[in-house]
C-alpha cells in the first residue's frame, strides 16, 4: 500500500479511527460494519467506507471489517510500528503531566529522560525517569540518542533550547511553548498552543451567544 | 463590524495574529507596516493585508498598522472583552499545569476554582484557587456560576461529569480527557486530545523519512 495516495483529509482523521479501533480491541471486538463504527464515531457510514477503503479492500459487504488489522494498518501509517524516543525539556506541571501519561508507552513513544535547569529537581523522578540537568543534554543524547523532544519550557528559553536540540541530533519537535519555532527544513514541529484552543472556544460561544441571545 | 462576514480561515489565523500583537504591545510598539509584521510572523504581507482588512480600514498605506486597536478589535471577535469564569475538573498534574498559567487570566479567562474526588486533595491551593470536592460542584456553581469547564479528569469519567456540568449550566467545555462527549446543541466543546498531536508528529516524521531516506 502506497500512504502517499492517502489525502490529507483522511490523515487528519486517522488518530480518531485508530483511538476507536483501539477501544474496540480492549472490548474484544473483532469485527465491525461500517454502519455500527459509523454510531460509534458519529460520522456517515458512506464516509468511513471512503476513508477506510483507502486501506485496500478487506471490509467485505456483510462482514464488516477485521478491527486488529485495521488498527495495526492504520498504526503504520501513523508510525506507531516503531519506536519513538523522546525526551521532555522542562519539568514543570506540564512536563510532569506529559511524562505521567502512560498512554504515549502504549503508543510506542517511549520516554528516556526529563530535563530542566532548576539544581532543585536533579535527580527527581518524573514518571519513570530521572530528572537530568540540561547541561547534560548534550552527553545523554550520545548515549542515547533520541528522535522527539517535548518543549515545556518556558517561552524565553524555547528557540536557544531548539537550537541545541537541533544540533544534537533531534529530528522531531513537540512544542507546548507559545512561540513559532525557526528549524532547518528537516526538522517537524507539532506545536500545541493551548491559549489558541482556548481563544477558539471563546469565539465559537460569543459567535453562539450573538446567534442565539439578543 | 459585522463579524459574520469574516471567513472561518481568517478566524482561524486570529489568535496567531493577536500573540503577535500583544507581544509588539509588550514591547512598546506602537504602529507596524504589513511588511514587518510579515517578516515577524512568516506570512505574506498580502495575506496580512487581506486578513486584516476585515478589521476596517484603518491599516493607511504608509503608516501601517495601529498595534493596540488591533490587538483590541481582535480581542473583541475572539471573545476576550469580556470575562469568562472558569473551573477546571481534575487537580492531577494537567489540571495543575492549568491552574498555575497565569496566561490565561491575563487573556480575561477567570479560574474560579478546582474540582476533584481525591478526598487527600481537599483544600489545597492550586495556582490561586482551592481544591473543592467534586460533591459540592452544583452548590459552588448556583453560588459562583461558571461559563467554561475544564476537563482533566480520568476518560472513564467524563461523560458522566459533562452531564452534570450542563445540568449546572456550564456553556462551553474545554476537553482534554480523550474521548468525543455527548453535548446538547447549545453547548460548545473544544477537545485539546494530546496524543492525536502526537501521533500527526509521527505521522509526518514516518513521511518525511520516506520522502527523503532510502
Amino acid at each position: 500500500m502506497d500512504s502517499k495516495e492517502i489525502s490529507k483529509a483522511v490523515i487528519k482523521r486517522l488518530p480518531r479511527y485508530h483511538r476507536y479501533l483501539g477501544e474496540l480491541l480492549d472490548e474484544g471486538v473483532d469485527r465491525i460494519s461500517s454502519g455500527e463504527l459509523s454510531r460509534k464515531m458519529r460520522v456517515t457510514a458512506s464516509q468511513i467506507r471512503q476513508d477506510l477503503n483507502n486501506f485496500g479492500g478487506f471490509g467485505q459487504q456483510g462482514y464488516g471489517y477485521n478491527v486488529e488489522y485495521l488498527y495495526n494498518e492504520i498504526g503504520k501509517i501513523l508510525g506507531l510500528n516503531k519506536v519513538h524516543p523522546m525526551i521532555i525539556i522542562g519539568a514543570g506541571n506540564l512536563g510532569q503531566a506529559l511524562a505521567n501519561y502512560h498512554g504515549f508507552e502504549k503508543r510506542s513513544f517511549k520516554l528516556t529522560a526529563v530535563f530542566d535547569i532548576r539544581e532543585e529537581l536533579k535527580g527527581r523522578m518524573v514518571g519513570n525517569v530521572k530528572v537530568l540537568m540540561t547541561s547534560e543534554l548534550e552527553s545523554f543524547l550520545k548515549d542515547h540518542p533520541a528522535e522527539i523532544a517535548i518543549l515545556t519550557l518556558p517561552k524565553s528559553q524555547a528557540q536557544a533550547m531548539t537550537d541545541v536540540l537541533v544540533q544534537c541530533g533531534i529530528r522531531a519537535i513537540w512544542n507546548y511553548a507559545h512561540i513559532d519555532l525557526v528549524v532547518p527544513d528537516d526538522v517537524i514541529v507539532e506545536n500545541v498552543h493551548l491559549s489558541e484552543s482556548l481563544m477558539t472556544l471563546s469565539y465559537n460561544l460569543s459567535q453562539y451567544r450573538e446567534d442565539h441571545e439578543q
